[in-house]
């Protein structure tokens, strides 16, 4: 099954219209025609069938059929995470995140961040498969802060659970989380490469951060994120 | 922490000598010097911790203070997993799952694999990097299998557990294994790219193995593996 997407502004009436990079997709490497039935999502939970009455050059148009809205995650889900060195690393760090349910995700430079220039374009690209992929509703926002002060600036009144290698082991996500009545909203947040410095630490607590860990193992930043999203 | 690895066959007594491409990376990349405390692993438990006696051009001989054996996974987890075409995301999902204490990989082949080559050098190459980078002392063996009924074959005793997309959602790898006694050992098979045929899912069911769900969402072959590796 393939699904597709068009942004809500691209949504008129009962009217949706794929832009150029979607439309070459559906027509040129797929081979749709007029009148096949088609499935797309906004990318705001907004899920759509319906039929393509014209295919264009760069657009096809879809007279849509039925539309429901799927519920936005429940705990939402915000990553924060360092950025990782490696392209290939950070984006698929981000895809998987994207497959495994994050809600946002907020990269941010810290103390121990090597690389300075993300091409957003490029992991909001990745993201952008990454739903499509996993047949899923929401397409998530990702950020970047020059700092985990930043991050914790907007993201004040949310809770917030943090991998640490630095931790006992008992100190569970599940154990952690279980206490809690149920969360709507999370930031948990994975380290760079390197980890957290201890002045990163300090800050983290200071803002009501609790430390879980995940296990007795180094993890890498990427595999924390997983492990981590695939525990919640 | 930087750890290497030292097959056990080139441990002679308290004398071990790191083999060609360790030793290069010991010496040349990382500049380690006579007398420079070392930690190595042997990947079969085995950690050891010494102090370098001498380096010569393609050896690096460690003098041995100290070791312990690290046991084995309990339980023991055989990663049974489809073949990925690409070859990135295959390599990508071996180190996740040595990162995350996978005991054994068993690649097979399926109705629905496309691509019939596996570098296992390669596969292996990986494993190895992905075992000292977690900092773990067990280095799983990597196996090929020509079908879904052969890996079947060789693990005739093993409970199994599978990864299925079209499934109830409600019958969670924890729903399942929390009624289990302790288990000493499982099988836990994810399929190929577009999932498993209708005739391996009989057999699956056929030798007792028992269906699970990941979710509502379709995963990738590779992000079902972390999923799974990850909640148990």
């Amino acid at each position: 099954m393939n699904i597709f997407y068009c942004p809500s502004s691209q949504i008129n009436g009962n009217i949706a219209d794929l832009g150029e990079q979607e439309a070459r997709h559906v027509s040129k490497v797929l081979r749709y025609s007029e009148g096949d039935r088609i499935t797309f999502v906004d990318g705001e939970g907004g899920w759509y069938e319906g039929k393509i009455s014209q295919i264009l050059e760069k657009s096809v148009f879809i007279k849509i059929a039925s539309q429901q809205k799927i519920p936005k995650y429940s705990p939402f889900i915000i990553l924060g995470m360092g950025i990782i060195k490696k392209r290939d690393r950070l984006e698929f760090a981000v895809e998987k995140a994207v497959e495994l349910g994050a809600g946002k995700i907020c990269l941010f430079r810290s103390e121990h961040t090597v690389k300075e220039n993300v091409r957003i374009d490029r992991l909001q690209a990745t993201a952008l498969a990454a739903m499509k992929q996993s047949l899923r509703a929401w397409l998530p926002e990702i950020q970047i802060y020059n700092s985990l002060e930043d991050l914790f600036e907007s993201h004040q009144s949310t809770p917030c659970l943090v991998a640490h290698e630095k931790v006992n082991a008992e100190t569970s996500l599940s154990s952690v989380v279980d206490k809690e009545e149920k969360l709507d909203e999370v930031l948990l947040l994975v380290g760079p490469e390197g980890g957290f410095s201890s002045e990163e630490i300090d800050l983290v607590q200071q803002k009501g951060g609790r430390l879980i860990s995940l296990g007795d193992y180094r993890l890498r930043t990427e595999t924390a994120v997983l492990a981590l999203l695939s525990q919640v």
